[in-house]
Order: structure tokens, then sequence, then C-alpha cells
């Protein structure tokens, strides 16, 4: 990371920034292969769009022009802006953009949206408060099929595994099994249980059980919650049997498992040990109805779940219209600090540049960029010496930015040469000619092993 | 444009959004083929960063957090965060990152620099309070080489003349010329000249005599000043001969003509056409110390410079050190909402995909999901049609998208086939081995000629 003089708000350095945008391009490739559409919302949105989400409001950044503020101090009355802040998650915004653009788009609509996102919160360890967010969903009109439910997370699950880290997995469940053994049990405040068990990792079996008492489920409901959110398994035979083993049973658990049970059988089959049922999933959002999920990296548990999403029914809304979805979304600076901090990666330079080309002497600087003409031409990002120093200063500027190859423009009447730096070898080069080798046209990633 | 319920805060539809990322992809490419780092800077500066720019404090976005506001509303002593505001551009938060990393950068640092940027306005005509810039800036470390001033206006005219708009100029001029001019009429307030001839387009030369004539240039100074922002010619030998006509002279307006030679003969030689001096550029920030540069759209001159910038040489300075910069920003969003509105361009489609593989039925859902996986593996961008809708439906959501071929697996012991709906043509194909065309493999943006 940068240094920062403000805290919670992250900046790479150019390697780090290298590593990030290897990590944006390739999730924007793998969206795109499934089409899905980008789109872009403004960074702002009215007050009363984010304080709809109650439960967030805390973490908002309200916007207040300077001179406005400075007029008001001033006791001048000023032209109240209406009022308007940074949003704080990908997903509020889009369900306006669908509502306000519904008859513009096409139904069931498909979009990725990569934007930063801002939580006016304390910065804690890891908690950003300026961070990037990736996010897919999928929205229809009045009506979406369940098979999205398990297409999206399988999307998420292929991009996160074609990035150079460990295995991630998903943590999948679904509202209804966790309302429908609520139901089943007598609990009526299922959002209390809900919150229970979103802290499960934080405060252990016991901390829930107590948290759940204060909430009125006595100790035998919260018991069969526990011994529930204990379940987790690729198998829906197995979450199936250990249910049926907790005595618990209803039509809407019967919904909610059918789904579950469709969503692992698939996930089986179409993409083998990506996806894990872990019943103990809630996730706080109160608009989610079916499917949730979150993710968690192997060997990297403890820095919780880098993708998270679910089903939801009527987040978007107009006065006729409902607009069900199912999306999620991955906190890419969260991962991205990650990734440069382990270290997990490794950029192999620091520029996107393949070849220095040598100044002799800055009244031949032309002949240089007339070469660098030639091989960009050729889609070779190429930079030109800073100044005609001599050839080992020269050298060492390629060097210190990891630029693999210098080029050297011939005496008079011989030929242009090109040093591979690393190897030392230096050989006759034509720029309409040459051939990069293909490993250096761009910065490569490798993952560190040791 | 999609409908926005905040005015000044633009928003693309999907195929507006494909017309922006084409731009910048290629800007981002050539930025790279030359060389440049790309990096972000977070969205938020201290106010004493933005305010150091006084001119533009009007234009700042001050953030507080909606606790911290109710608490103070309701009278508790809320905890202050430290004065932070949303940056206005992107050249003051890279000069503060320069500062903050010098130890860890490599001098000459070359950067771009593609992100949003928010300015406080009354939102006008083409004004927008948050917008994408994209920015190259070159940064030395304590000393800068003036061939950076010739080469940065060049990447800009070639990154911009590969856009599918109309051809791109680039007008440069230089600050110690107009200084220099200044200095042999005897006229001592410099920036009074600047700010007055900056606005020749807007007022013309009568109105500007006038402005002049309040900050005490008298009516010969004026006329010389007026006659001087009428040169305009890529030639520097016209430059030479017209300046020698108004009777000015002396070592700084030597020296600011030597340099703009310089610019403009080089650009001549390596790129013909892309730049000309135009003596009435003086843009209005104070601190550029050397060339200044605008651009113009041929045949969109009335929207003014879509590409603006120059050399600075103490903009970016710690206790020890100064880093003199050059650099130019495009103001993206102007551009693209120019490129829609007019329009300058289409889309050939609406989303990335390039085939819907269609379901027979929903049992056989994942039949077609194995198809669309193979052609997913070989690159080509792949949905399955949300329904197993009639096939004309199917046809008609791949129809409404723009999206060229339907593919319909085969029935028992038949072979798979894709149609082009464009042409109707239908054709036996294995998703291993079908060859999408190159040219339906993206989106395209296509010139708009009539």
């Amino acid at each position: 990371m940068a240094r920062t003089s403000l805290s919670g708000f992250p900046e790479w350095l150019p390697e780090g920034r290298i590593i990030e945008m290897h990590v944006l391009d390739e999730l924007r490739r793998v969206f795109e292969l499934h089409g899905f559409a980008g789109i872009e919302t403004r960074a702002v949105e009215t007050l009363e769009q984010l304080e709809a989400k109650g439960e967030t409001s805390k973490e908002i950044y309200v916007l207040e022009r300077l001179q406005a503020l400075k007029a008001a101090a001033a006791g001048a009355r000023a032209p109240k802006d209406k009022g308007m802040g940074l949003h704080f998650d990908l997903t509020v915004p889009f369900a306006r953009y669908v509502v306000e653009n519904a008859n513009e788009l096409d139904f069931p609509f498909k979009r990725y949206q990569i934007q930063k996102v801002w939580r006016g919160e304390r910065p804690q360890d890891g908690r950003f408060r300026e961070f990037t967010q990736a996010d897919i969903d999928v929205v229809g009109n009045g009506e979406l099929p369940f098979h999205f439910e398990v297409d999206l997370p399988l999307v998420m699950a292929e991009a996160l595994n074609n990035l150079p880290i460990p295995h991630v997995r998903v943590l999948v469940n679904n509202r209804k099994v966790v309302q429908g053994v609520c139901e089943s049990l007598g609990v009526t405040d299922v959002e209390a249980a809900l919150r229970g068990l979103d802290k499960i990792d934080k405060i252990g079996p016991e901390g829930v059980a107590a948290e759940l008492a204060q909430s009125g489920i006595d100790g035998e409901q919260a018991s069969v919650l526990l011994q529930m959110a204990q379940i987790r398994t690729s198998e829906s035979s197995e979450v199936r049997a250990r249910l049926a083993d907790l005595g618990v049973g209803g039509e809407l658990l019967d919904e909610g498992l059918k789904e579950l049970t469709e969503l692992l059988d698939t996930a089986n089959k179409r993409m083998p040990g990506a996806v894990v049922a872990d019943l103990k999933i809630a996730r706080g959002l109160d608009y989610y109805t079916g499917s949730v999920y979150e993710s968690e990296i192997e060997g990297h548990e403890a820095l919780g779940s880098i993708c998270s999403g679910g089903r939801y029914d009527s987040l978007a809304k107009d006065g006729k219209r409902t607009y069900p979805g199912v999306g999620l979304s991955i906190g890419v600076s969260r991962l991205v600090s990650r990734m440069i901090s382990a270290p997990m990666v490794r950029a192999s330079r620091k520029v996107p540049t393949a070849v220095v080309v040598a100044v002799i002497a800055e009244e031949q600087r032309e002949r240089s960029e007339a070469i660098a003409a030639v091989l960009r031409s050729r889609g070779i990002s190429t930079d030109v010496a800073p100044s005609a120093a001599k050839f080992g200063k020269q050298i060492k500027f390629a060097d210190k930015r990891g630029i693999p190859f210098v080029w050297f423009p011939g005496e008079e009447g011989s030929a242009d040469t090109v040093k591979d730096i690393r190897s030392g070898e230096q050989v006759d080069a034509d720029p309409h000619t040459w051939v990069l080798p293909e490993a250096d046209a761009v910065p490569t990633i490798e993952k560190v092993t040791d």
C-alpha cells in the first residue's frame, strides 16, 4: 500500500495498481463472457434513497457545497441543495437506475458494475472508508426464474477462481430454510434469529444462545437453531437428512430445501467443489428473500466473506411494478489489499513498458522516437530514455522499473541492437520485425509460493 | 443519456456505456503503449489540500458523516472529522500522491489516471457536477527535460485521434511567450492579461479590451495583446514573423519562442496536422509555467476544449524538493456525451453477448448451459435464454439486444444449429469448432456518417 495521510482511504503504489487492474480486468472479462452488460451509476444518491435502507444510515457521507457552508457560517441564507450523499454499495443505486430506466432496459437485465463506494464508519483493521466493489445482478420485470439463483454464484465462482489466489468456495443458504426452521420451532422473531446466527463466527455458539435468549428465543429453540447452523456440506442429501434429524418441517422449509437442493445439485454438476451449503449464513440485510451467498478463500477464512449477495424480491419497485433480482458483490479492495500484503502475488514489473529505447545524444532523440513509434505501431509498449545519459544509467532506468529490454539505435551504418537486461543477451534487431516474447508483452502477475 | 433524477450527474444507458468503455479502453491502450503507469488516488482529499488552489474553492463538495450531522443537530458534541472534500480534478491529488510516495516512485514518473471528479457548481449546459477525467502527467525529481512538453501533447493527439470522432487538433501556446510580450509592453499585471485573453472566444476582442482597460492595461498595450492573440498557425516561422511585426522582444519572450518553435517543429515532423500554435490560449490556472495546451474537435469547436493542460514547476513540493511536471487532462464525460447525443457513433449492440443458446425445455436447460460453457471456454461471450419460451420469443430476446447469433441444441441424434438472425442463415454447428466471425466478437463502435 502507498503511504497515505487519511486512514481508511487506501491507495496503491504503481505495482499494487497493476495487481488491482489485473483483478478488475479478469472480473470484467468473465462477467462479459457471461453476457453481463457494464453500467455505471453516479456516486451520489439522494439521502432519501440512501436512508431507505435504515440500518446502513450510520455509514453515509453527506455532501455539502463548500460555498454554501461558508455562506451559512457567515449567517447568509444559503441555497440548500437537495440532500445528497455518496453511495455505500452498488445495489441500492442499481435498483434506482432500473426503476428510472425501466422503459429503456431489456428484461431480464444482466449487469455488472465496478465502482468505488464510501462508508463513513471508523476505519478498523481491514475496513476501508473508500473501496471498490464489483457487482453482478440480474433483475426481471415482475418475475425472475429461480435458475438465476444457481447461475450467478457460479459466475462469481468462475471469476474468483480465475484469479491468482487460493481456491474460493461460495457458501450458500436459503432464507426460506432458516425462516421455515424458525416457523417450525415457533420462533416468531426471525430477524433476531438471523441477526444472532450471523454472529456465530464472532461470538461463538454460547454467545449466540445468550443473544437469542434476550430476544425471547428459548433454550430448546436456540439449541435447534445452533445445530442447524452447524450444517455445512456440499451434498443436498446430507442437508436434508440432518434437518430431518432435528425434527423440523413445514411448507416454507420444504420450498427452501427444494431450492437449496437444486442449487447444490446443479453446482456440483457444473462446477464441482465450488459451492458448499453453510446453514449459518444469514446475511444481515433484510431485503433478501431466497438464496443467500457468502464466500471464503481457502487458508484465509479469517478474512471473512469477500463476495456476498442473494435473492431479493422487492428492492426495486415503482408504483406499478416490482423488479425482483439476484446478485453478488465482491469487495475488491479488501481482496487486493490481502493479495498485496500477504503477499499472494507479485507483478513482474512496475510499468506497462516492455522496451526502453536508449538515446545516443539529445540531438539524436528523434531517431529513438522514430524507433519507438514503429514498435508502438506493432503494439509493443515502449518508452524512450528521458535523457541521453551514459548507457549504464539508461539501462538502470529500465532495470529499476523491471522493463525487460533496452533498444540501442545503431551507430552510423550498423544495425540496431536490443538487449535483454535480465540475461544480458544482446542481438541485432529491426523495429519492424523484432519479436517481443509473448510472456513479456504485459506485466504478469505471479503467485508467490514461499 | 439515461433518465436521471439529479441534474448534473450523468448516467448512460447500457449502449452509451459501451461507447464510454470503448473510449476508456482506447485511451488506456495508447497511454500504456507509451509507457504510462496507471494509478488511482482516493476520491477524497483534505480541504486544506483542495483549498490551496484558491480559485476553485467554490466548486468543492465537502463530506460530513450523516451520524455526526444528526448528533450535531440534536445538540450533542459530534466528533469532528478532519475536513475532507471530493477532488475536483486529478492534478492536485496526483501532486499530493507524488510528494507522499516520492521515496517509492521512480523519476521521471509517467502516470495515467482515469477517474471521476466532482464540482459543486450549478449545472449548466454541458457542465457536469460528476464526470470522468483521463489524465497523463510526467513529473521529475527536481528537474524535468523540456522534451516532455513536446511528447505529452502528441500522446494525447494520438489517443484522441484513435477514437471514432472527427479530427482533434491540439492547440498550444507558451506562458513565457505571453509573459514576455507583456514585459516587452510594460504590462505588469500579467494575471489580468491572461484572464482577459482567456475570454476572447466568449466576449470578443472588444469585450476583452474593456476588461483589460479596467486592470490598467492601456489601449495600445491591449491592441498588441489582441493582435498577438490572433496568431494561429502550425508554422513556427510565422509565429516569429508576426510577433516581430508587433515590435515585441526580450529575453523571456525569446526563451518562450525557442520552446514553442521546438514544440511545433517536432510535432510537425512526428505527427503533421496534430498541433497548432494558438496564442490566445492562456489557461486560467496559475500554476502553469511553460507550454500550455487546449484542443478542439473539427466541426465541434463550440464544444470547447476537451483536452487541456500544461507545464508546471512547483505544484508538487515538499520541504526539500520540488517535482516539476507536465500533463494533460481529457474531459471524458463531456466528450462521450457529445459522441452519444450528436450522434457521432453508434454501438452495434447493447450487450457484450455474441451468442444466445436457446433452451428447448426447462428440464433441458443444462444441455444449453453445457453448450454455453464450451463457447465461453473459447472466449465467445454467451448467454442462455432466460426461459424455455417458444423459439420465436427466444430469437426476439437476442434481436432486441442486437445479439447476432442464436444457437439451437439439436433434437435427439441431430446436430446443433446456429442462426445468424440478421441474415436468417442457419447452419449445423459444433460448439467446439464453430468460428464466430471476428467482426462480431465484441460490440463495435461505428461512426454515424449521415
